[in-house]
């Protein structure tokens, strides 16, 4: 765990794969790996009807610092989403849009941050997608080293440089870089379940019956009166 | 107060009431029923511009479970609305587009939620409105009973099977079964009312002059300086 | 500190100075003026897209009682804002569609209140701007003096009569009165700096390089691996 | 659900009854009851190592109006406590030390309040003891009616006047009037179970072992590496 | 609304007067200046049963940076109390034992926070009394400016220097140092009268009587059923 | 990221290192580490004055489900401190008198959980130290499998198995395994630094000359008046 490092050279997922868990949407892949990988609740987009799915380009800073910020635009590729944790809980505006004009030229899709962002007006007309905290334009200083490309703690849940990150309307999940392919596919399956179920739900036929819930309903004590 | 029961036949409020209570709207409802029946504030619509009443079909169960929520599907009838509350504050999201098939092929107009819901793009696309604490896709389990129209805490507030609960932009508000019609025309009333002063407003006249205020704040000692 | 009292005359700032700080928006004026006067992130629009600036008319009153809206209103002139705090946090819904009514016909060009507001798919129609804490359609009661136009903490600032408040998708900020026509000034200028930081950003030139910050980063003892 | 109502009679719970429920403690009649029956966890105790056990007496107000209370405490008898809950959620300081010597002097054990008291190092050299959502000094107003002795949701459990209400350092929980013999009952059973099993425990034999887990955990997939 | 300045000469309340205050305690001394002046109810101490009044020394700072601590101890004088609140909420411990054994060795005599404080367990151990937002270990830097002794918000409440700061256990409340003398007659007239009552309710007259509600009551349509 | 796993071997620290780290305190070795490993805020201790350092024996599991802490407690040795996080919020009573009393059989030290307690009264009688997120009293039922000695996030950080965790009145503070001896001796330097510090202090010395801050504080603008 050592400080104030830039880690210049990460792996990262190909654009095929995080296509496919974006189409999915967060609420099937967190599924298909097992119910893990949620950011926090209070992650909410800015936005309406967006879903992308990047490379973890992971920040980490201090408080009210947006310092490594500028950092880590140097270190983006196309595909890569910025995710910023501060090391204490902070609600300043950490990003606006200079930062995502700059970020945008460099081929960045996203941005995932526990702390605030502003000038959101204008992130919506540049149709950058962000999930944030806060939303706030309290401005921030550049006075303190954090780290790049590191793993973080964002929103509760462990981020590694180069996992998948994938934000819809229901919040943010993260998929390891080493099972991005497996959970997809695993994904997919279940896509392929639900449509299934969904044609007869919608004709009328009950989750109770469907899913043989009956039985272990009425053996577990259940009392219909 | 007995545990882990369904009861399969409630009375329920005709639909011409709910529909008048819900063009009333929420504020106006709470008003003309004496102040009463909100669920907290913390109750946000999924959606935006959307206005429902139904017969509440309430259910209870534990915290990051929505067993229940199947159970209660089959004891739906057109115009009903879930009212969900778990024993213990969680932001699991308990409902999604398929429970929400489900419910829309028996009728069901909308989901009242102290939790979670997910899948809202979809919701959103199936105008199926919800009214929830939280937006999380954070997956439930099938393990542990509950209750199906029981009489509930939700956010707060008393919900009995069979009350109406109304919903909007506002928030959600609950009448009484036995008391919908007479509070429906209290509502009507003063609809009525607040058409004529928002005319007067309009052009102009003040509060002050219109509800006759003058006297009783110089009275209580307000000072003009 | 005098209590119950409505000071019926206090300076404004000119609407051409108001106008240009709203079109500056809230993050660059907060920004200009050296990073102070937001009011908290806890304060957000009822609707998307909508900037104002209008000179504070400040209303002070106790949790749960709107009467001083109604003193307020008749002090107003266009180009007011309605600036409300209570004196003990609260989620009631102080301000509705008949106030605004009423508002809007004294020229009143938005409301700021560190509290609720309800009938708001009516006053979004109405395009009658707000930045509240809460929505909630609570109702209040009319039988606690306070005053008007005396200078008030609202989310964590200082509002004096008169001072200009600014709102938009990032929040709320506040400039004093004295200080108007000086902040503007600052704010433009920021502002045709940041034009042109924005076209160079676009072409991909890296903040790093732009803000000269490499050295800076190194002598602080930055590592790149 | 009538307004502004006193009700003078109501149903007690003998002391006998109320006493054995306060030494078995919060925990385990709450467990003993089929885990129901406790108020939100927000709801702490200002002192340190007190149990009591009473007869509820409900008194609900409008937010920031203490009035009711005075109305209360005349209905009020030995053994009863107190509970008040507020119609919108709020911080004011409700109670303090006059209203606590009133309190005492009729008999009056104990107070819960979702809403704040004040005079808190007083109340515990007078060893009336409280569990609250607040500790605040802010004042209140004597202007609006509420209700005594109706059914209230305190802290989002409902409270009917004459259910045993139980508080202790773990928190409130409350028991139907109707149940609390047999509650009592199984809770001393449950503790006299409890007694042996922490015998056990204490010379080191595992949970796992004495609840015979381990085929259980094995079959559900549990591995050991 | 200058930024980055110390202002060395303040004025101050006497001690007698503010050791009145102290007597009296927060919740008599905000009743008797028209329930005005109180912080919000998160400020709490980390000791019980102490009660201060002292000169506010004020501190502004940026959240994370508690230089301005150093530099306001110089200015200290005996029976002042440090008052801090940062530009932006924040959790950070910016007042440790170190700056609690320098503030001591000046004279002050206590700490009032809108933010983080560490070391508790030995600042108990000192005698020097806390009263704040946060308990929390985490460090902060000594890179931004900010003032000292100018008129600042904390907790919801405006403090200029020299104001009397009064804190025990049911929180904060200020005193306008001007208003000081005339505040502390109005407690102690106060508290003679409370004295008063405190013995007529201890006899077991009822507050309904002795306040002469009960006529009130009744004309407001309380029925007792 | 394999899910339900008990792993059975973990390395740990040395207890000497470990006493070593409890006598330096959080706020002190937070410090002496780079201003890492703290857990947030909400981690309150139950009790008063007590010090712990103890090798992580981490436990994941579903909120409302404490059956991992059974598994965990048979893999717990002298020295050890459970440290288990729901994998959702949740305030949920997973730990009462009775897991005590088994964890105590085993050695263990201490508990930290980002969840709720009960019985805490019995808990300090036994000396039985506890950081918690919540104390609430509702029970858990043993349905879902979770993983023990696995690396977790709790409370904002990530706790690996036998890292060291570090609790006392300031919070909570994780020391990597591998790292644990060479913090202590920062942390032994910074603690003997600091006597010679709090003796000038004591003294009178103002930190703005200790520190030699005079200059930079003018250099950066500064201005006394």
């Amino acid at each position: 765990m050592r400080n104030n490092i830039v880690v210049q050279k990460i792996n990262r997922v190909d654009e095929s794969i995080r296509n496919g868990l974006a189409k999915c949407g967060v609420a099937t892949v967190h599924e298909a790996q097992g119910q893990r990988g949620l950011l926090a609740s209070f992650m909410r987009p800015i936005q309406e009807g967006t879903s992308v799915a990047g490379n973890a380009l992971t920040v980490s800073g201090v408080a009210g610092d947006n310092w490594m910020m500028h950092v880590a635009i140097e270190q983006c590729q196309p595909g890569d989403i910025l995710v910023f944790a501060p090391k204490t809980p902070s609600s300043h505006g950490y990003f606006g849009d200079l930062l995502a004009t700059s970020a945008m030229a460099r081929g960045v899709i996203g941005l995932i941050i526990e702390g605030g962002v502003r000038d959101i007006k204008v992130l919506r007309e540049m149709c950058f997608p962000v999930w944030s905290k806060h939303v706030f334009a309290q401005g921030t200083i550049k006075e303190t080293l954090g780290s790049v490309n590191i793993p973080i703690v964002c929103a509760g849940e462990i981020v590694n440089p180069g996992d998948v990150v994938l934000a819809d309307d229901d919040g943010v999940c993260v998929v390891r870089r080493q099972e991005a392919e497996s959970v997809l596919l695993a994904a997919l399956d279940r896509e392929a379940n639900e449509e299934h179920k969904r044609a007869r739900l919608a004709k009328g036929e009950l989750g109770l019956d469907m899913y043989n819930m009956r039985q272990r309903l009425s053996d577990k004590g259940l009392k219909y009166v």
